[in-house]
This record gives C-alpha cells, sequence and structure tokens, in this order.
C-alpha cells in the first residue's frame, strides 16, 4: 500500500482538479485514479480516472466526469489475493484502502503484480511440502534451508512411521507371501500420486474462489467415479505386467499369480478411489479448520493415503488370498 | 494483446495529441500509454504517459514530455511470463509488442494479471503430477479429467514397477530378513519428501529467474550438504523410534536391533541426499532438455528417488548386516 494517492473535494472543477493533477503528478505514484472526498468529513465519494478527466469540460465540477456504478474498496488487513481479485475483476489499476469511510492508501495494480508472484512461488513450495521463503533460493542460509525443510520433513517422518506400525500388524501375512512385498512401494506410490493430482486441483480450485467450503459433497461426488475409474485403469496395467512377466518367465509368482494379480488389481481401485478422496477433501478440511488450504502438500497427502493404503492392501489380500497362503 | 492502442505521430503538439486522446479515449483500452511514431516509416520512437502529457507545454513537441531511457518492448510470441516480467520490472500498465519496428498491439497489465494467474495454476496442477487444466474444475468433463490425470497416473504407474523389479532381486535379503521389509514405504516417502521439496524451490527459482542453467552445480552444491544434514536429523529420530519400541517392548526386532536401526539411518542419510540432489537436479534437465522445469512434478520425483532409494537400502542393509541374516 502507498500513501502517494491524488485526492481532490468534490467542489472542484475538472480544471482545477487538471491543475492540481498537474502539480502534483511527480510526487504521487499513480495519479491514473483520483479519489474525490467530501469537503468536511474527508470521506471518499467517487474515484475519477484521470483518462474521463480530461474528457470533461473544464467548468464543469469534477463529478461530471464519474462514471455511474459502485465504489469498488479495500478494507485495511484485507488479503492480498483478495484485493489482486478486485483489481483483476474491475481492470482497475489501484485500488483505494478505506478505513471509517477514508482513503488510508492506495493499493496499485504494480504491488498486486509482486503479491500474486510471491503467492504462487509460496503455493509451489507449500506443495512441495515444506515452509514457505521468500527470498532468492542461492540467498536462504544454511540453517533457514534446515528450518524451513526440516520442521516438515520430520512431521512427515514421524506420521510415515505409521506405515512401519501397520506392517508390523501384517507381518504374518508377508512372512507366507513374499511375493506382496514386492508390490508395496508400486501401489502406495499410485495412491500418492493420485491424491497429490486431487489436491492440486483443489488447492488452486478454491484460490480462485470457483468453490467454497459448502461444495466438499459435489468434489466428492465427482471424484469417488473418478478415483474407481483411475484406479481400474492402472489395474488392468497391473494384471497385463504380471501376467507378462509369469508368461515370459521374468518372474515366478507362484501357482497362484492369477489371484496375486487380482488383488494388486482390486487394491489400486481402492487405494486409487481412496487417494483421490483424501487428495480432494484435505483442502477443504484444512479450510474449514481455519488453515489455509495451500498447506495441503503433495507429501502430506501421499503420508495420509500410506497407511491407509497398506490396510487396504493386507485387507484385499487376504481377502482374496484365503487359504492358499500356506 | 489488444490493438486498441493510442498512437500519434512524432509531429505533433502535446495539444494536439490531448485532443487526438480525447477524442478516442471512449475506443481504446488504455489511454495512459501513448506510442509516439515516426510520421514516415510508422516505427515506435517513444511511448509517453498520460501524466506527463498534461503535464506538458500545449505548444510544445509531443515527444517534449517523454523521459529519458531505453524503449520497453516485447516481441510476437514472447512467452507471457516475459512479458509479465517486463512489466512488473519497469512498473508499466502497458508492453507495446513490436515487429519490425512497428507497434502490431499492446499487452496491458489486466492481461497480464490473468496470464500470471493461469501459469500460477497450471503450474501447481502440474506439480501436482497431471496435465494443465484451463476450466474450473466443476466445468470439466469426466473424460476430459480421465485425460489430464490418467496420462501421467500410467506413466508414472509404468515407471514404478522398476521398484518391483527392485524388489525381486533383494527377495533372498527379504526373506531372510523381513523386519526388513517393515521400513520400506517410511525410508521411500522420506526420499520422494526431501526430493519434492528441492523440486518445488528450483522450479520457483528458475521460473522467476533467480537462477540459471548454468548455475545447477551451485545448487548442486548447496542439496548435497543439506540433504545429507536433513538426512542425519531424520536418521535420528529413526533410530530413537527404533531403540524406544525395543526397550518399551512394543516389537522385538531381534537381538541385531542396535544394527537394524543403524541400517535405517545410514539409509535415510544417503536417500534424502539422493532425493534432494535428484529433487533439484530434475528441472535444471528438462529445461536443458527443452521441456518446461515446471513439469518436474512432486509424484515424478519420487519415482524417480523409489527404485534408487530401494537399491540404496538393501546395499546398505547387506554391508551393515553381512553375517547377521541367516
Amino acid at each position: 500500500m502507498t500513501t502517494e494517492f491524488a485526492s481532490v473535494p468534490s467542489t472542484y472543477t475538472v480544471g482545477q482538479t487538471l491543475d492540481y493533477i498537474r502539480h502534483v503528478e511527480s510526487s504521487r505514484e499513480t495519479v491514473y485514479a483520483i479519489y474525490v472526498l467530501d469537503p468536511l468529513s474527508k470521506k471518499l465519494v467517487k474515484t475519477i480516472t484521470l483518462r474521463r478527466l480530461i474528457t470533461g469540460d473544464p467548468e464543469a465540477p469534477v463529478l461530471s466526469v464519474a462514471r455511474p456504478g459502485r465504489l469498488i474498496t479495500a478494507i485495511p488487513l484485507m488479503d492480498r489475493e483478495d484485493v489482486a481479485r478486485l483489481i483483476s475483476k474491475y481492470d482497475l489499476l489501484a485500488v483505494p484502502v478505506v478505513d471509517h469511510g477514508r482513503v488510508i492508501g492506495i493499493v496499485t495494480v504494480d504491488d498486486v503484480i509482486d503479491a500474486i508472484v510471491q503467492e504462487s512461488t509460496e503455493d509451489v513450495q507449500k506443495f512441495g511440502g515444506m515452509a514457505a521463503i521468500n527470498e532468492p533460493y542461492m540467498e536462504v542460509g544454511f540453517w533457514q534451508m534446515m528450518k524451513k525443510r526440516g520442521g516438515w520433513l520430520c512431521a512427515l517422518f514421524l506420521s510415515e512411521m505409521l506405515t512401519a506400525s501397520a506392517m508390523q500388524r501384517y507381518e504374518g501375512e508377508l512372512e507366507k507371501a513374499i511375493v506382496l512385498t514386492l508390490f508395496i512401494p508400486l501401489i502406495m506410490s499410485s495412491g500418492g500420486n493420485s491424491g497429490s493430482q486431487a489436491t492440486s486441483l483443489l488447492i488452486r480450485a478454491l484460490a480462485l474462489r470457483q468453490l467454497e467450503i459448502k461444495d466438499w459433497w459435489r468434489v466428492a461426488l465427482r471424484e469417488i467415479p473418478s478415483g474407481l475409474a483411475l484406479g481400474a485403469m492402472l489395474g488392468l496395467v497391473g494384471i497385463v505386467r504380471i501376467a507378462l512377466w509369469q508368461y515370459l518367465g521374468f518372474y515366478d509368482y507362484g501357482e497362484h499369480w492369477m489371484l496375486i494379480a487380482l488383488t494388486i488389481a482390486a487394491t489400486l481401485v481402492g487405494i486409487v478411489m481412496f487417494g483421490s478422496l483424501t487428495g480432494s477433501m484435505l483442502p477443504f478440511v484444512l479450510q474449514r479448520i481455519g488453515f489455509d488450504p495451500a498447506s495441503a502438500s503433495a507429501p502430506f497427502v501421499a503420508t495420509l493415503v500410506d497407511v491407509t493404503g497398506l490396510v487396504i492392501y493386507f485387507t484385499v489380500a487376504s481377502l482374496i488370498l484365503r487359504g492358499t497362503l500356506q
């Protein structure tokens, strides 16, 4: 925000206003928007533009060149992104920040561009799973870098430890069918990837105000069939891969290889659906509890999906492979 | 770009230019930047601003209100982000697009805001591991959504299959020490997370032109120690976790539990370092081979790190646990 703006009392004529603008031009950040104030209360009456001002009759009152329409203003402490949205929506060059009817400063389009660029850098960094850094990469000190990255990395590591606990519970099954372990990374990454896709879609849809919190169920109703279809697609690829390796003799999955392929496919359907659903709901949940939806990072979603993914995998495996694992 | 801009021949006076601007004001997208052309060749001579124009002597030539300094222009087919950078850097309201010296149109600050917002949406979606979508979330059809997400999901799935092949190679070790499998998800996710952090940092640093391709080695020299330190931090947490579980009796890792803890810690140091390095180099590699560095998604990096992560894990395990796995 800058306080270097041009304002005139509403008693001025077009000619007086132009003279004033010529006089202050060099000391104002912008003179393209001119704020017309009530001469007594100093409250903002109307915003006029320089382009309209020069077309006016010099003897006419300054308000004669005002366009009809409501006054677009920002309030103090308004979110930078919301101010940017106002400027972009109404094609303005500046927005006055108004407190109790008085203009305390203006936000110009340059400030907004800088804010949007900085905001999108922060969004990408947060989505990458770290605290946002404003300095250029090479200027961030070693310890600051450790702090910005280490915090989230530790938090994710501690949560991901639940996967080790989950796997301990299924150790018996794992010992009986070591072949199941071969697909753990493949299955878990598919859940994380589908979740990361859904999260990236929803973070932006919420940031651009395309969706509101109350739309969560409409999103869920879209993500469940999408997830099922994407999971089925991967499941099909998985079956083909296992059948090929079995037939070509690259690997012997044992006599029950078809049941194993079926287990992988069914798990993928479940996990990709669960990943898409979790990934799409997380930004809503964060916004609901008062956080920035953009804090929903790809690693965060992957971690959420991983533990449940393992449980889905071993549950499906014990159902399909029941009796064959001796 | 718009062709509704205001231009005058350099033979005009300030007064003539103002009259012309008053006349065309309502039919031009902006009249705040006025392009002064050579009367014969029609080539751009200078850009003047309306705010300076109104301060000029009406009888003086129009060029008398021009500021010194070089002409800032864009070329046809210039990248939207580069035009945005010009506008932001020089605090302009519009940039003329010049072809063979003639103005063929202008890009205004509104166009740039829209472009930056759209660009950052695409960047987040690509970083999430999908093809960019320009329509609002609820307006994208089911099949288009499948196409935008399914392609990358399949590509990542096929690459991730290498993890199954890698694990087959170590099946012997796995059968001897099933306890090693418990930590596979934990270790792999840590590599992916550190890679995702590094990629998000580097994508933005390259997009904002804070770094160039030739700086890759300076980045590598920063990421290697960062990765080692972050890995050591996670390794320490891992050792504490295993020791705690062992002492508290939550799980029995066997008589060699200390060697297992050491294996996990050493692997984490290696994998987090490798993840940070891979994640930071991938955007450079993509830019070098002519792709958008922003195509380096979190899932893409995680997939790259996963296979190598498994190899690191089993190599470290076989070195540290040699002779204890019977």
